[in-house]
């Protein structure tokens, strides 16, 4: 019985996903640290620093599956040491050949290398969980290339725009992201086979070949020198991972707000059976959107905290691991949920035209009050008309006027225009600038990047 | 000319007042730190540790505002110490009493005890400026007490309540923020006069009676003993920063959400003059509000950094120093902005009655779901009732009917109403529950807090 | 199988305790909802909001130990909601009676008071294990009043000060931190009962009563007026339980400082078979002193995540909880395993005081630089003694000289002496202040708080 | 009068350099943004948008050094806005071609290109100082190669190791941090004009060119769609700048802790004249040390706090600003005087190699235990010798006898090996494994990274 919602039965996957869950569970942590001792047993029966028998019966007996947690941890609270018992287990399985398991190596070697694995495991659902959320970007905007809105500033209408304009400047977010991820992969996917301090002191000269082969047989990339010492490849994974989040929280925010009673411009994926509220009946809550944008928060803060483990004294100390020990599985958890939740909103998204056209009425005209001064800034100045412009606006808001009306009862102003011209200025299907190219240009670049097909179909 | 912004000419104000910018400015600093030691001298004269004229003297010649802080920053550059030539310029001033400053007390029991008094001279304005928000809150309870509006959760109407019971929320917070202002000054206002390792080493037996005595001239009281290295003071104060500004925080958010073009239910104070954009010139932006919910991010953040400097090595060390030197003028800047704002909208607030009714009638009935429920559930039960209510609701709202058409249209619940009683329950104004009593209770309890009441009033 | 380290196996108690972890499952959180139902039903019963018998048949037949939290989070991941399937399974267990369950509650009121009776046994819990560890510093202050040791600053030795004046200061943190457990406990243990947005519509003017009976079933204060928008308390929790985090990460940090190689002064507890490396046998690591500095940042970091919850909108939001949810139980086991292994390390600590008092001969008299300076600053003046003792003190240390004999070739300074002066001048138990009277001070205060009682033995 | 530590005349280097303080001076900021209105007059009048008469008298006559910020500031108290009035003020300088100033710009697009404007002249600093650093690395590392002492973990001494190789762990993680430097460059140094809402609705057709030009005059990149609504590039500059400040913070931490009384490995540069303690005249502190590291924590908190600017709603918010206005002065003058800091540290620090050497005898061989184990391994198997030696070690420890005299002692393990053998085991000079070798080749990974160079050197 769990007591972090990360793993409750009724909560969790509003937390992470249950295939993030198994890769960080205590289960896999183990399976992965033994994948490493195996690893480094081959790799010294190659190069002779242990017998190759020994080696090879050492990668035939060791079954992470059979070990006893339960036993290791009675065994580790005695010991005081987490790896130690996991090794004397490990020893057993493996017979005579157990004396030559985890040779040369020291605790943090397998438990940092080990702690890579589930980063490589990781990041590949991100990548393909970022990649299919900038697909349904893709799709979105298109979709909506020219869906008439009211683009808003400090939470009030200020032009018009579309929806596809919208959805647009986060697919070029998500495409930055993809290029973040595929830049820091291979520094991040470094291991760490270097003995007690870093100096291969057990090993002598064969150290840095038994490190290079050992990571080899990992699919890992051996690192210049140790970093046991040197923590910032986590803290730029969790760098990343506060980006891809921070656009998810806010993608989940501006659909919660697009969706107020108020403005109900979108809704979320519905689905029969749904509830909203044990007392309310009537009540169809954002849930999802609320769940993708809250998971941003705990993110950061897990972020800030994983930050606090670069500070390493000397050649080592306990005290970074543990932020890296709780910061890693809260950070792919919570954003492996938003990437999952953002696929499922973003796939079924809602989108009420009627509404989007019906807002952009709704402040009679004043929405266009810049295309206004533009047009009579043509001839008075556009400092000028922007002043005079924000009088008549000004009185149309504090006496409840149609803008057009206080246009064409202001002097100066009327002398610029026509009704008829103004009748055209007032509609805001005629200035919505740009934003449909726009579209376009974020799309062709988005499928220039190479990153909208998913690893597998690249044959990544 | 200044590069963090709370300095700025053009937006200091946006991050702090005039007055806060004062106490925590360099030259009151410089201040204060004489103030210090001037009160020690007069301690140490009077209990005969100093020869008595020395100490009158010091406190004669002693002068801060004619201490020359470049030529101070110049030596302090050179001695690589930042009180030591503070000390040399006052020895200067002091003339031949100048040998005894600072007798038998080292470099933090200065520092310390003149940012605590700087404390000082900040609390009195937070509580000031709180008491007046409370207040201005108790007003607006008591005016809108009644004035009905839509209840929102999870950004969805939900059932009617009034404005003044949210603002009611929101003056009970304040009280329980007025009580934690009150715990903590005992403790925050403790100084600290020490010496070297808070040993008094140098003073011997007489040291806690300088310390007392010394801190007795400042109002300040004396600890148990020295805090060299326990800085939780400052932390709890930086703590109780966080609520209030987290309260100041949600304030701001919710009247800029309520000010949204398409809810329109309140307004901040418009001035004339003011400009929203510099190129749409209707624009009438939740400016003030955006700056009374947007300072609270950096409150926050400036309270961990604060929190950071619990961590002192041994008897002291300088990196704790550092994070209190940036947080605590930076928490108290962001706080005053957001006091002063706070009093600034709330005293001016528009609140538009019209739009609320407006606004409570657009879901065409389906706000007093949980009424209809409670109602016909008296005959069905009342998780029955839900169930069938819920059905309605849903129908209501895909089909875009009226819900009292569909739920006249439904046999069982029909049968347990009839159409008067269905009107009578549709009414919001029959449904608010004890929102209007429950201000009462709240504007009770915070008069007998004796909170409201002005420090200066009530002869504090 | 877990993915958060907190319920890990083989980790999971340098995370949290056993006990704690009990309080923050899955399935006690379930408890507590039931009997907040359960009490609800009762009080409803009482006041005739309900039939007596259905709320005496809830009381009996609800059974939170055997539903199935399985079969509940299918039905959760259907409707997409938390409670509502709780709600669902206890109408079940409860026969015709249920439809009287969760009678004119919201979902927030169930979770919010559960919540806090989570809280309020694990307030019981943080009092009892401060109180333990407050007990600990005591006897140890007392133990090592006349102690002699090195006093350190920016980790050089500065003057001779003893092992319990040391102790003191943190026993003086302690029991403001009691005082600060006793502030919070009444504000915190308040629950909320107030339906749909707080306003008790659905239960009409009985509803503030209802509340007030079923808060007072369950051992908890009323409230002025619903605290679903309002999270301050939670907040407030986490402040203090930072506070006294703080305490506890210093003084691990401090000693597993004082354990280095090099200084060599305390030991943590070892115990026959401890481990201190796979791979180098003859390490002893401050690994309990690592685990206790250790989770002071995780703990601050979900300090910082669980004030971003106090930015509720409207009547309430689903963004804030999350964080709630997730930063309770954490901030909880966190300082739960602090507390523990603070009273292990504190109540088994070796000190080795043979060393201290070697170390404090380590740098030949500089040590005493300052009681020099004191005692020929009565002839010379102190700011003149100062750079005199200074130039000395230099050259001793960059020459590596005796300090006693530069000062006595020093002829001003020979002049304000004899050589038998200067011997007992440098002696650094000469030196030590008024150290072992504040100990007795702070013991004496520590007495009269009242606090070092813990609540059973005070009948509490 | 300044109020915050940054801009203080006496601390303010602690926080920051006079160069940085520039660039994020009030003033710089408003010359930046006229910068970037007379780019956009010069881009607009080459594309006939305004007359290229009005844009070439623009350029000529607008002056940012003449415009009175007081004045500036004063006028903005009252449109309650912060570029209108620099608008009109800049607008009066131009005459009548003021007309045509800020044309189809709105005020975010000025701030956030003129905010990236500051941004490429930190970037360089940054990286200048970054490479200075790596430089000042590379030397100490080559110079220190062989240089033995011990290697620690859990801040107990562990194996010997080398000077150099401690300090080559530095520079591999310096070389990294160049390289995310490059990375994000193209990315940061984007500029942005698009107009109110980025749809370039004000200038139609010509809306992108103008941008495309504007901002290749100023040396900027153009965006593929305008970011007002995605803030990343700042979050990720700030993320770089944290990886960075951890690098440095370690580093500074490390120094402190080697420069400890009792460890006195080194020394940071000591100069004339420096006081370390206004009382204590022995004191030499690590102040620049204790500077250095300190300045890790405020740079990761104001990181923190820009993460949170990317929540941005809809098509821009005012909250979001105030974050990245605090955030970006305060994280670049932080990270500015850490690195040069750094430089003055690493260039002047004094390596005491005998204490090194006689530091490393201190625990009498138990320090090789690692050595013995694998040495006797090879004929008891590693695990078993584990065991044994570990037996060996807890006695010489705690019965204070020389490892070697317990080792001899012991049957089993006398057996393995003659006197001789353990006399040139326990050598530690004999097992510094591939410490100097890894020192190599990290130093020619570094020069083959062409980042040692520095921009200036190579032409960039």
């Amino acid at each position: 019985m769990s007591s972090h919602p990360i793993d409750f039965l009724l909560l969790g996957n509003n937390f992470g996903t249950p295939e993030m869950r198994e890769i960080w569970s205590e289960q896999n942590r183990l399976t992965q640290q033994i994948n490493v001792e195996v690893a480094l047993a081959l790799a010294e029966g190659e190069l002779g620093v242990i017998p190759q028998q020994a080696a090879l019966s050492i990668a035939e007996l060791a079954d992470a599956s059979q070990l006893n947690i339960k036993d290791i941890a009675a065994s580790g609270a005695q010991m005081k040491h987490s790896l130690m018992p996991v090794l004397t287990a490990l020893q057993q399985q493996c017979g005579d050949s157990g004396e030559y398991i985890h040779y040369g190596a020291t605790t943090q070697d397998i438990i940092d290398t080990a702690t890579v694995l589930q980063l490589a495991q990781t990041l590949k659902v991100i990548v393909r969980d970022s990649t299919a959320v900038a697909n349904e970007l893709k799709a979105l905007a298109r979709e909506h290339q020219y869906t008439l809105m009211a683009g808003r500033t400090h939470g009030m209408q200020a032009l018009p725009t579309t929806f596809g304009f919208k959805v647009a400047v986060w697919l070029d977010e998500f495409i930055r992201h993809l290029d973040r991820l595929a830049a820091i992969t291979p520094r991040l996917l470094t291991g760490n086979i270097s003995g007690a301090i870093s100096t291969y002191a057990a090993l002598g000269e064969a150290g840095p070949e038994v490190e290079r082969r050992t990571l080899a047989l990992l699919n890992l990339n051996a690192p210049n020198i140790g970093w046991q010492a040197a923590r910032d490849r986590f803290s730029e994974y969790a760098s990343v991972a506060v980006l891809i989040s921070g656009t998810l929280g806010k993608i989940g925010n501006e659909l919660y707000n697009l969706m107020r009673t108020e403005i109900n411009e979108v809704e979320e994926p519905f689905s029969s059976g749904k509830i909203g509220s044990t007392t309310m009946p009537h009540k169809r809550n954002p849930a999802a959107l609320e769940g993708l944008a809250s998971l941003t928060q705990p993110l950061l803060h897990s972020a800030s905290l994983i930050y606090q483990s670069m500070h390493v004294e000397h050649e080592r100390d306990a005290m970074s691991w543990r932020a890296e020990w709780i910061a890693l599985p809260e950070i792919s958890s919570y954003l492996s949920a938003q990437l999952q939740n953002a696929q499922a909103i973003l796939s079924g998204l809602t989108v009420n035209k009627a509404r989007m056209l019906a807002n952009l009425q709704m402040q009679d005209g004043l929405l266009l009050s810049e295309k206004v001064m533009f047009e009579v800034g043509k001839k008075l100045g556009k400092q000028t008309a922007h002043h005079l412009v924000y009088e008549c606006a000004m009185q149309a808001f504090e006496k409840r006027l149609a803008f057009k009306t206080v246009l064409l009862a202001h002097p100066a102003l009327a002398a610029c225009m026509t009704e008829q011209d103004l009748d055209h200025w007032l509609d805001p299907a005629h200035y919505i600038g740009c934003a449909a190219q726009k579209v376009d240009d974020v799309i062709r670049f988005a499928v220039q990047s190479g990153h909208l097909t998913s690893p597998e179909e690249s044959g990544l």
